[in-house]
């Protein structure tokens, strides 16, 4: 499959999106007009360059505008059409996306417009070039695949053919299917874009919300194997409009579009169990990843390794034993969860989730899926006598491991730190129920596909927790089994409520358990510091569930929060964070699948009021860039506030 | 007026909250629940720090889905209340808000709804608490405050009143002149939201895109005048859930939202010509202010004297005088327009727009105004023999000056600097076309409010224009005589992009003339640093407008940009960027009346180009927190790229 890329979903210059185009992998690109009528390099350089980097120049687009219209109007846009052939030929690009008229159409008549396209083609094919006539989702006359088909049907012209654009079908609810019965010859150019499910009007959420395929909610597999299966074999071509990738590191975005094509590439070939009827596109096969069974372990480095195995100990964790190469790294055990301490670092260092372990059924696979798929392998050190350990580092920098499932329910890198049996006694914990990352906001999107495509998780609706310091978009990664569940929080950005906020947002290991009374009780006698409760909380509790006051008691004597759903109850309780992270303890009865939601509010005010100190009434935080101004005509500005 | 406002509008813990309103000045607060819920402070507590504040509690809410359901769930509902009546009496509120049932409600029949509000009405009276009942605009039967009226007379209950949202009503275009004819002893409470009109989903635009009265596109002003001839007295209060005021200073978000009321309080005065038919609502009015009538001057702050003065001479300004008290300060005059450059900082002081004088007509009127509406006044010395400058503090720290309509054209303040009369010869600029601020996006809606209540500028509808890093939204402040334009640019917050984006965002001051030709020609013999423009843009001019050869050539010569539209042209250039200030000399011919929006694009990339270096392929920008982790059983994480 031939993967392209328009220059529009980049940020920078043409020149710096064409070298992230081609670092990534891509072997064409679209050129988005404006971007090189802004950029100093001439056509025959862009050109050049091009043929330098091995990438092919796919498309010129757009061309707006130019059918529908009257006789007078339409001998003017030939002009302008002809002007934009001959920069084509400069460029030495072949084919040109023609989009159906929004603005000037005036003439309702298929006739018409088909005889303006055919027109247009006899003058295109003057220069070698070729058009793609594209229904915008809402042109004036012309918004439907189908519709435009027929018109390209009616000109008749070896010149003009069509370009489908998932966004333009799938945002219209059109039925794709259709598409298997273009000629492939007909089809010139497909575009792909994804897109969350909004309800809004379909041009802004067009040009300000498209993300790349498996980012989004549409099924962009079934639309690609319509595609296959009418026999196109062209270039697939990325074109996304998102304001955050028009901001965003463009190398990055570059290889999370690039990922976003191999994987939808792959789950098509899987959709047609690789025999596509008449399809001509050949469709490469990544390495087969299974769902992880369970979390291997959990990496936390810190400076501070007195709290944190204080820390450990409350919750009921016991020192597995000390790693016999490396310096400074311990395990701490309890029922079937490890957990890596690493102090190998200077005592002021942060405290944080550095590394997360997965059970797969085949390591090796995962790991070349995974770089297949531009993931970044981390290279560790080992020495001859101890286990390979494979992994990637996931967008937000945390290192993904791909761990064999253990036989015997004991991984073999434990040996490694000499762990003794009798550590065993005493778990209430039973397991890791879920991890919550925090993530930037401008690799959000790309974090949801890394783990779709990497490690076979699934996106869960998103949703917004209220928090003093803003919104927060929990949006939660599920393997189809239940085992891993790892909701991502998106923080908010604000620039003025200090450290609480942004890259410090705390990130949360919850402990799976049956008795979260006896875990909270063990964790009171150790001293654990649980994150304070609000009396208010319970209060409301009571009028929310009618629960008993025994009941209701027994939580707040532990700090314990309490939800309920349809199926089942969900009792859990927080510590306190240390550095960017701290612990909760669920139990789950009967069928409780929610994480709580109701109770985050509870959870992010107290935290709030924990790092974030009151605040001083200072003036100069209500002004912006304060002292920006000082007098009109000078005074040395002294006299402000 | 009475003055409130709800928790929910504002960032922070609830005391914080409580603390900013007080400050701002509001009367009273409407408790939202969840803020209560996660705060450790009692019932009791709050209500004694509403008292020490001065504030009183005006609303309790909001209580949902109670009405429209079965006997039994209602019966479970009138438990839920109970326990709130409770509450609200420990906090000492005796009004509360109930919404149109959304979630649970499955009878459609308004004397069902009716009896259920009536035996809700029969409990909350033995609380002394009053029903404000609400259609939500998306309620399940019941989302039209007509409706919801009708539902209150049927209930014909002396606790069952009615609860008017601007934004449930102006959000489904209802109508709200109906308002007039609510008895007004009916209408229990009042809550204020503007909104920009947004093509989306109402539950959605309502949750994040509210803003305050005069920021939005709502006829607020109108719907006021509607309340006051029903005969409204009672609190008004600012209700808005808005994704960045949850994120900003709760001080500044107060103040921004007081001064939101006052202005809509004097605009409703005026519009009523202060004699309201059946009104009983006292609205206080602000000391008036004409729409300025031109630039009295600029001030660009440097360190950079040198570069400042040469590339004023460049553009033909000549040294009017040194400030006879003042060091360091001189001023630039050019026919009508005056330039102070304040040198009185550091070398490396950055260079930027410091202070703007606007020509008005009362100036001491116009400062009032604006104290009374919580602008900060900047207080500066002044020799007794020097005027008196008046002036407050942008939301984005620019100082504003009001500044005397000169009568002889030319202000008293310049004789401080003792100019001559010769510097006028061969003045080539005839003004200040317009001058393009930058402004952080968390004080957005703030700065719109701030020049519209303030200045009595007019937004005009906003745009994005797409660059480099990103897409800059732009919307222009206009006083209705076109003496005043001033585009307020929001940039993107990339944190990956560098200096070019956020704070450095360039600003700059927009020059007019007769004959850009000739302005160009000077500026090139005294050596100007035009902002280049590329030839592909002159080829693209040519293909978009059918323009001789020899004008797209004489454009070139001089780097001038060209637009058109139905009216006139536009031809324009730029010059390069000094600190974060840059300029602009444009000639409108005839009725052209745009800023050349086509052209931004050209000048955002050509300037990313000078301030921003090639991208170094530097592998960490690839993976956010890098060496977040290092390896999962803890190698010293040489290994990792």
């Amino acid at each position: 499959m031939r993967t392209s890329i328009a220059t529009v979903c980049l940020s920078g210059t043409l020149e710096e999106k064409m070298h992230a185009a081609a670092e990534a992998g891509f072997d064409g690109i679209e050129v988005f007009e404006q971007d090189l009528v802004v950029s100093p390099s001439s056509p025959e350089q862009i050109r050049d360059l091009a043929a330098e980097l091995g990438l092919s120049l796919d498309l010129y687009q757009p061309f707006r505008d130019i059918d529908a219209v009257g006789p007078e109007q339409f001998a003017a846009n030939l002009q302008r059409a002809e002007a934009k052939f001959r920069l084509m030929d400069r460029l030495g690009i072949t084919t040109m996306l023609v989009c159906s008229n929004v603005a000037t159409a005036e003439i309702d008549d298929d006739e018409v417009v088909a005889d303006q396209l055919r027109r247009l083609g006899d003058l295109a094919s003057g220069y070698g070039v070729r058009l793609a006539y594209e229904a915008l989702a809402w042109g004036r006359f012309i918004n439907d695949f189908e519709h435009a088909q027929r018109i390209v049907d009616l000109a008749d012209h070896p010149n003009v053919g069509t370009c489908l654009d998932s966004f333009h079908i799938l945002s219209r609810a059109w039925d794709p299917a259709p598409i298997e019965d273009i000629a492939a010859e007909k089809i010139f150019f497909v575009q792909l874009a994804d897109a969350p499910l909004l309800h809004m009007d379909v041009l802004s959420w067009s040009r300000h919300h498209r993300v790349f395929p498996g980012e989004g909610d549409f099924d962009m597999v079934g639309f690609m194997t319509h595609l296959v299966r009418a026999g196109y074999d062209g270039p697939v071509s990325l074109e996304i409009f998102n304001d955050a990738f028009r901001q965003a590191d463009v190398h990055r975005t570059a290889v999370d579009g690039l990922r976003s094509l191999r994987w939808l590439e792959d789950q098509t070939r899987r959709a047609l169990d690789g025999r596509p009827a008449r399809g001509r596109l050949q469709l490469q096969a990544l390495p087969p990843v299974e769902e992880p069974d369970g979390y291997d372990f959990v990496e936390i480095r810190t400076g501070r390794l007195g709290e944190t195995t204080r820390l450990l100990h409350q919750l009921g964790f016991a020192l597995g034993g000390h790693h016999q190469s490396k310096e400074h790294v311990q395990v701490w055990v309890q029922g079937p969860v490890r957990i890596i301490v690493n102090n190998a670092v200077p005592e002021d260092a942060p405290t944080e989730v550095a590394a997360l372990g997965f059970e797969v059924a085949d390591p090796a696979t995962a790991l070349e899926r995974a770089t297949r798929l531009s993931a970044r392998p981390v290279s560790r050190s080992q020495r001859d006598d101890e286990q390979v350990l494979r992994g990637v580092f996931a967008p937000d920098g945390t290192e993904i491991f791909f761990c064999q499932r253990p036989g015997n329910g004991v991984p073999a890198w434990l040996g490694e730190f000499g762990a003794d049996e009798e550590i065993e006694t005493g778990a209430l914990v039973t397991g890791v129920d879920h991890i919550n990352m925090a993530q930037p906001w401008q690799h959000y999107d790309e974090a949801v596909l890394f783990y779709t495509s990497v490690l076979a998780l699934a996106a869960q609706p998103a949703q917004d927790v209220p928090g003093p310091s803003g919104l927060v978009r929990s949006q939660v990664m599920r393997s189809a089994n239940g085992a891993v569940r790892m909701p991502l929080n998106v923080a908010p950005t604000a620039a003025e409520q200090g450290s609480f906020v942004g890259a410090a947002y705390p990130e949360h290991v919850a402990l799976s358990c049956t008795d979260v009374f006896a875990v909270a009780r063990r964790a009171r006698r150790r001293g654990l510091r649980f994150l304070p409760v609000p009396q208010n909380y319970y209060d409301d509790l009571d009028a929310r569930f009618d629960l008993d006051d025994e009941f209701v008691a027994a939580l707040q004597e532990l700090h314990l929060l309490y939800d309920r759903d349809a199926e089942g109850e969900f009792l859990h309780f927080y510590t306190q964070t240390l550095g960017t992270v701290f612990f909760e303890v669920v139990e789950r009865r009967h069928g409780y699948s929610g994480f709580g939601a109701p109770n985050a509010p509870v959870r992010l005010a107290a935290q709030y009021r924990r790092t974030h100190p009151p605040r001083t009434t200072d003036p100069r935080s209500r002004t912006g860039r304060e002292v920006r101004g000082t007098s009109p005509i000078g005074s040395t500005g002294t006299g402000a506030p």
